[in-house]
């Protein structure tokens, strides 16, 4: 039985660019994929750029013109990799083309055009994915199965922070990461954090329904690429205290000048009968504590990655042996192939990427203020 | 040469009272102190427990009169470890006596207290300590020194915690410390994570000037004790915004509900050159992250205690031997008989104690207004 | 400018069957290759089989004719990913067909017969590959770099491990893995460990020279699969004491009975300069001690996985994102194709599959003299 | 009721003098002992030295002639803490003298003396201690525990090290602990390993019964102290397999060039239903693992010390608070107390340090001899 064909444009082939493309290369071998995937046309700033790309990430086509790619009826889904402010574009024009939307985070740099991309998307039954990546890991999901059973019990208190260092000299130029409108660590890594609160804890202790926030710029200019300097207007470290519908308490913290951190996408989770523990500097493993473990015997318990934490055992068949950050892209486009096939929900869609930057721009909004703010 | 006799009365013989006899004992062997200690009298509760207490804590005497042992001439220093309650009265008339006092924290529940009592000791001139013994660890001393060194830069962020679990179960009754006047696990151990802060970046980054507290109770009520129950007001958990004085800003939180966590009294300090990770759960350990490393060569450094930093020395040669709870807290002993001595400045006196109390209130107030606060 | 192609193809579709086809798609997107590779055939145990296994994994064709596949002018490059008593028909077959020949390890139950293959294999001019794939990990060449640069000093001391628990349950049935000629924990995993220990050290301290080996039979008879019991002879625990031609000693062991370990490939050197340790089960990260850092602040330091470690940026451009174990499988590809390509010469030949052969099979028979025994 | 008074000698001030001066000072606080101690006369190398060493560490009277200590009346325990070559003839003064006795380890540079002093000991029914430190921990105590009560199921397999660095630097002297009668890092710390080899797996596997030793000098000569080179005989590494009485197998290490480590005392333990992992450098912890915990839960379980694990409980009722080395040497010390008052057997007596010698020349007599050897 033949699979039915999927053809992939991709616009932008940095970074995340070239993560999308790995992301289909893996899935479409590591998984029974719904579909045949075909790379059909990569767009890039040039010609020349986009040719190079295509070669390198396995596209059949190349083209500098992504308003072309974004019509172009033999394209069946569209992966958006470029700067934020682009993003809504870029989107709203692949819905507009009737094209299923795969859309690096943030969704859009402010909530309002995030709702105007996620309204779109629903109104023409299209398909749409937002890349939350950290989500896709297995031991993310079995935190969050682990959370909805009741193994913690009832849940207390969370502690989330996402913490690099990219940032952190002020020597580094103004991007448009600095972008007054929509740009910050909160926005860009905070909202990883955020994401992962609402992912774990939300199924049991219900959704975020207030937040305070503390957005703080610490290097207050930067050069400007053009031998000047440039004014910084956005956190380099955005902080939430947090209420759960539940009753439950928590905080997270967005710090893209936490010198020394690489990948500090870390949680704890406290429960009446249990916690879990977790850092994605070593994120193949989750530390659990169990009051249920005997008096004398109680500790917190290094899990380590294996085949009982799905999807793990499709990519590889013994324990232990570890997934890649790669690996869970792959496991992101995956998902959403299902759920174009029409076989699960959209795991991420332009709805969930709207209610992070709601998130976001509430505590945003609280931190100006200097008082609490409840979530829309 | 014989030293002078330093004679000492201690009120209570419970968990810190015990610490305290342990404490001299210990510093008694360890360091070379200023003084030859006795053990002079030991108050408690009942005349057969304070009989029981001395003969096991070595005291030569014992009472269940502690207003006797305040006033008794033959005592130059009095231990206070009674709930924190009866800290004031003690004290006070401990001072009015002219006895130094050694007096474990809260320095008392509310702040004017604490400041009734830290003024009366400097109008006595006797010599104060409280018992932030957490900040004797030599490795928080080789934080400290490192930072104010600038081996971090210039400090930027700060995230500290002090939870533990010993109120996570909701049947466990209703003590002292649930106390609405000054309990709560801001306030119990809370206070320890402020006082770090403090300890750690104050000379670098200078004080704490604002804070933006969420104090929340989890726990609505408690067995009384009585077959009832009684309403608990006081915070579970505490968590506040800092601002420091060079603009530097962080997060602390302190929590009594944090299920399998025995001392997660953590910090990390993070600079424009490095950074410091800390977890009292392996408290013989700093981690140290500096861009001075070379390229490709560069990551948090797990430093040992070793006679490198004092005074481990003194109670091991050899590197890697690792002190324990009561180590500390000899240290902090060792520490406040110097200063009576008149060798050095008061470790962390009754006015440092109002301090951290002063902290803790104003972060109360914060969150009671839902505002930031400054603090006075 | 178009690549020459490179057909594939592979027998086997198991755990390291589907290892090699991921680490073919894996390595095709992220490396520059010299070839446009080509999934050709894929044979299996059935025509049922393979045509499933060349859907799933995306080769073209299928066969369970092995034998055909070996000698078919359409292919270039042949993976052996078989039980490991097939490995040397298959081989000189495919050697015989003029193949480029990548097999999984051990090349071969016996060493006579490794080198059988490894001098078809010379004698026919094909490039060669075994899979000792954790040699592939940037950190692991880290270290070597690091070693060879003399960045520890003088080489003194090595400790390696590789413990996994797969033959802990005793119910498990007699497989192919216990077979008298070959098998064992040391043939297994234990090669590993000794892999590993030359790769990292033999640069700097030359190549083992000396072995006493410990191998130790627990479970004496397991479930034949057909209701008896069949007597086990070969090693569940394989123990060596190693001399490498400088005159630094070490240890070795192998281990497929520890009980919780599912891949503690670990290794500790120490040099007279600094030491590094090194866990697969954080395989991200190396350890390092240096004696060059400023007393006070020698430690471990934890250099986590960075584009600074080759080709770690190939796979990700920002530092901390992590590789998974089939990236490794992938970089190890990526070397062999670059080898046949004439770029470099083949990271880990069969020449260098049967020293690893060598070395267990002396282990193996020191072990049951007793005494010492020089490695050929 | 009065307890009976003890009277104890010290023999030695240096780093072993001082931690038993200490153990008892925290002894007499912590534990209810069956004695009144009294720190009576200690003895060192001039007057002057033992007047200081009396006066810092708390005994009453000083002498220069360890003599007339061993043959005072007054003294009821003689503690022996000098360079190695010197226990034996101390201690059979002692014993001659009635006295019990307390001697660091090792017992005597040679097993013949050691079983001269163990029967010497046991002719004269004295009570004897040797101090072997760590095994007093109460999570060393609580492994022993695990393992006797069946937890982790039949004994397969153990691992074990003591590393340390300090003779890894080439330009350190020539010391005792070079001395070829019985000096080298096997007998040194190597002994450790041995020691809690058998402690923790005797009661399940029984005693070590076979060795194969590799004993290997790395630094061949060091300074003589006077401006001149001497040569060095004994071990800087001392490996063995081992052979215990159940048929389980294992190895330890002892090491005192290993760069960078200050106290790697690590064991593994791996039994047919669990696992223990230990290190002194976090000696606070014990990782357990069983097969028990649920599929897709398991997992190594950090356990902290706590109240459970006795005796942490008397120095310090709140879990998570650690214990010192110190406190380690106090537990051997009550131990030894409630020993000597006939209240416990000798937790390790002068049969039990004879044979850790007889285990380490074993070892070397293998190593020599280039094959196993039977424990005697």
């Amino acid at each position: 039985m033949t699979k039915p064909k999927l053809r992939i444009g991709l616009i932008g082939s940095g970074f995340m660019g070239k993560a999308h493309a790995f992301a289909y290369s893996i899935a479409a071998r590591v998984f029974d994929l719904p579909f045949e995937l075909e790379l059909h046309t990569i767009a890039d700033i040039s010609d020349e750029a986009a040719a190079k790309a295509a070669s390198a990430l396995g596209f059949a086509r190349a083209t500098s013109d992504w308003r072309s790619l974004v019509v172009d009826p033999a394209i069946d889904v569209v992966n958006i990799t470029t700067p934020n402010a682009l993003h809504k574009e870029m989107a709203l024009a692949a819905i507009a083309g009737g094209k299923h939307v795969y859309c690096e985070k943030p969704l859009a740099p402010l909530a309002t055009d995030s709702r105007e991309m996620a309204e779109a998307a629903e109104a023409a039954s299209v398909k749409t994915q937002v890349g939350f990546n950290y989500l896709c890991n297995p031991m993310l999901q079995l935190a969050r199965d682990m959370i909805a059973a009741g193994e913690l019990g009832e849940l207390r208190g969370y502690r989330g922070v996402h913490a690099e260092d990219y940032m952190a000299d002020s020597a580094g130029p103004f991007t448009f990461r600095h972008d007054p409108a929509g740009g910050g660590a909160l926005a860009d890594i905070g909202s990883h954090a955020l994401a992962t609160a609402e992912f774990l804890v939300g199924p049991a202790a219900g959704p975020i329904t207030g937040v305070m926030g503390d957005c703080v710029t610490m290097i207050k200019e930067r050069p400007d690429g053009k031998g000047g300097r440039r004014r910084v207007e956005v956190d380099d470290v955005g902080r939430a205290f947090l209420r759960f519908a539940n009753g439950a308490s928590g905080s997270i913290e967005g710090n893209w000048i936490a010198t020394g951190r690489k990948m500090q996408h870390d949680f704890e989770v406290y429960g009446t009968r249990g916690a879990l523990a977790f850092s994605q500097e070593r994120f193949n493993e989750l530390h659990f504590f169990s009051t249920d473990d005997r008096r004398g015997r109680q500790g917190f318990r290094r899990i380590e990655a294996s085949p009982d934490h799905r999807p793990y055992g499709l990519f590889c068949v013994a324990p232990g042996h570890q997934l890649g950050f790669n690996d869970l892209k792959a496991i992101e486009a995956a998902g959403y192939l299902d759920a174009i096939a029409g076989r699960q929900p959209e795991p991420f869609n332009f709805r969930a990427g709207l209610r992070i930057q709601t998130l976001v721009e509430t505590i945003h909004a609280s931190s100006r203020a200097g008082t609490w703010k409840n979530v829309p």
